[in-house]
């Protein structure tokens, strides 16, 4: 697609080259990992267009939407409300984090001992190779992390960004600084669009949303089936791009994948042989095109059914209520909501335990594999107790930490074929 | 002091035999850095004394208070309002976490890659070789960091962990919200003394930790001296020995120490000759027996005159206010000032780049070493816009990121010899 958006890109402030060179070795990696599975979705479709125009037809529509008035607001972290941002016509989209990019730029501002995800967006901001971030008016950050705490610090050098303070604990006082923080978000938004935002445009942007979570709600418990009729690598990329596609067109095509997905499970079809083991990951997220320990899952004779992890239930599993009536009373329903998201940044955070138990049980997998990322403390250190609470009820469990290299890759894939064939 | 403590130190449950190592490993080292340096201070008496008893008499100390109804609570953040404690005649000590101690048993609740002094703390309870911890009737952790966050839910299993919560921000909220904890950890201390906080009390404690800091500061001015009158290890020593010994008598022995430096600054006398070079260090706390970096600055030519830590000036730079005459007050005047301390937890922490430049000129250093504990995320990622700040204002940086082994010892050597050379 290079030259057909080449002058976009231009006028965005690209490195073309570069960037031509990430798209060429993201292509070939979707081949082996997507394109070559058998027996694919007529669905699927849709996710190979869609991964195909992300650079391209998809900032296209995000210059145009923004020649048109309206702000692009990129975000990294399922806490930023974006319910306010669509309610003040603004676009909301997840920015590039998922591949080594800019290793070298982003080294030399933070110590190499931060997350693989971090440095990829450093990478990706400094060397100028993520259209959404060069189309964004605005960066909002959070601090759910020390290490993304201090890096937008940096970054805010590069980009304007805002932070978002997200508290450590559950208690009233945490949900009132939370309260705080997303009237100051919406002042900003509003302030950024030049819109004030009504309760008519909150209500139908908080449903909006909702109908997203709904779909993918739906998703999920069609993977329950067994077999399941879809796999691993592609409900993930369904969630993956759920944070940069269109929500209305993303709904509809998806509804439409769930209808393919319901028939194949009504004729107890399956994307493969009962028996194969079924195993759900849980952890950090994993950002496009962060696809390696899902398909090292689903070369080794597994599929994996679940992914606890903001990108997978955690952002999916609770809905805001729809009744409010004005936006003062959206805005408790609001933080009613984002409060319920479990995240290792909380402390204590036993509902996540919870929440992984009664998933591993409800999805009936084989297995769960912790998936942390490098030198991430939340979920790293929170790893220990969740091992220990799953080995407690019963369900075997493989620790996995890596980074977004490939030098791993073949340790991975004898510690997951060794696990898959331990619980067979 | 083996025999003399045994019985008190297996009634606290510890294991004797490794603790006995840890001693003699800690009298060589305390020989080697400190009793092998020339000229030394009358006033060095005490510190040898302190740190030669600080597992025997002031553990004695603490058990015999404990047998009049005291509570000893435990801390590992200058965060945690000890004035509260003092006030409810409670005893608040610092909990160990400087050395290489049961990294084995930590490594196995905790991540490789979590920073050494929270591994310390972990490894000192697990392996049962900490009498002050083992002495606690509680524990108070914070959430100043990832990786102390998650780890003291792990510490809790061990032991009674209680958990402040500290802002990230510094904006009416977050003030708002630490008010808040300052009252829930004036009720827990309470609830645990059996004793209501009275202004009277609270009054004796504000003051009494207000003394302990402005000796502290005197001493720091003493250093500003050309030459400087004390080695910039007993300096360390002195502030790490604040966290333990009873406050009265170490600010009765560090007021003389201080008579003794202003007598050899009124003779002009120093430590070090005239024209050696000059060196404050930054970023992270040093725990007991924690030396490594100061002893190869040291020995390297030059000598170290600031620490711009929370073994250092983070704790002692700001007072309390005096003049509260209710216990509101007195916590709103708390609030105050421990909202101040520019720990890298807080972002953005623009006044900590400020205070390192004011530090370094009021010194008139040489050069700043900005110390990072390897895995340390808020620190690590600081001593980017750290560094920058302080060539932009022509001060020499050398940034340092290491761990508490000695395996890297001959490197460091390397690069602080370089450094000394190059700013000499």
């Amino acid at each position: 697609m290079s030259s057909k958006y080449e002058k976009m890109w231009d006028q965005l402030g690209m490195d073309i080259p570069a960037h031509d060179g990430l798209l060429k070795a993201l292509g070939n990696f979707y081949g082996d990992i997507y394109l070559s599975q058998e027996g694919r979705l007529k669905g699927a479709e849709y996710l190979d267009f869609v991964l195909s125009e992300v650079h391209g037809l998809r900032i296209q529509e995000l210059v145009e939407a923004k020649e048109r008035g309206s702000k692009v607001i990129g975000t990294f972290c399922v806490f930023v409300p974006e319910e306010i941002i669509w309610a003040a016509n603004g676009i909301c989209v997840g920015l590039c984090a998922g591949a080594e990019i800019g290793q070298e730029e982003a080294e030399r501002v933070l110590p190499r001992s931060t997350c693989a995800l971090i440095k990829s967006f450093m990478g990706f901001k400094l060397a100028r190779i993520c259209p959404f971030f060069e189309s964004c008016d605005l960066v909002v950050g959070e601090t759910t992390c020390d290490g993304k705490k201090k890096a937008f610090e940096i970054l805010d050098e590069h980009t304007p960004v805002y932070v978002m303070e997200i508290p450590q604990m559950k208690e009233g006082r945490d949900r009132e600084l939370w309260r705080e923080e997303m009237v100051r978000f919406m002042k900003c938004v509003q302030g950024l669009t030049g819109l004030t935002i009504s309760a008519k445009k909150l209500s139908e942007a908080i449903r909006m949303i909702n109908d997203r979570r709904r779909v993918l709600l739906r998703l999920n418990r069609l993977r329950k089936a067994v077999p399941t009729p879809i796999s691993g690598r592609d409900a993930l990329l369904v969630n993956q791009i759920s944070f940069y596609d269109d929500p209305p067109r993303f709904i509809q095509k998806i509804g439409e994948l769930c209808d393919e997905l319901e028939a194949r499970v009504d004729k107890g079809e399956g994307v493969v042989p009962e028996g194969t083991p079924r195993l759900m990951v849980s952890g950090c997220p994993m950002a496009v095109p962060n696809w390696k320990l899902p398909f090292v899952i689903e070369s080794s004779g597994a599929v994996m059914v679940g992914e606890e992890s903001c990108i997978g239930t955690r952002n999916t599993r609770d809905l805001v209520r729809e009744d409010g009536r004005t936006v003062e009373e959206m805005l408790d329903h609001l933080v009613d909501r984002y409060m319920k998201i479990d995240c290792a940044c909380f402390t204590p955070n036993n509902e996540r335990l919870e929440h992984v138990v009664q998933m591993a049980r409800d999805l009936e997998v084989d297995g769960v594999i912790h998936y942390a990322l490098q030198f991430c403390h939340p979920y790293g250190i929170e790893s220990f107790r969740l091992e220990r609470t799953l080995k407690e009820a019963g369900i075997p469990v493989l620790k996995i930490e890596t980074d977004y290299s490939n030098e791993d890759a073949e340790i991975l894939k004898n510690r997951v074929e060794a696990f898959v064939e331990m619980i067979r």
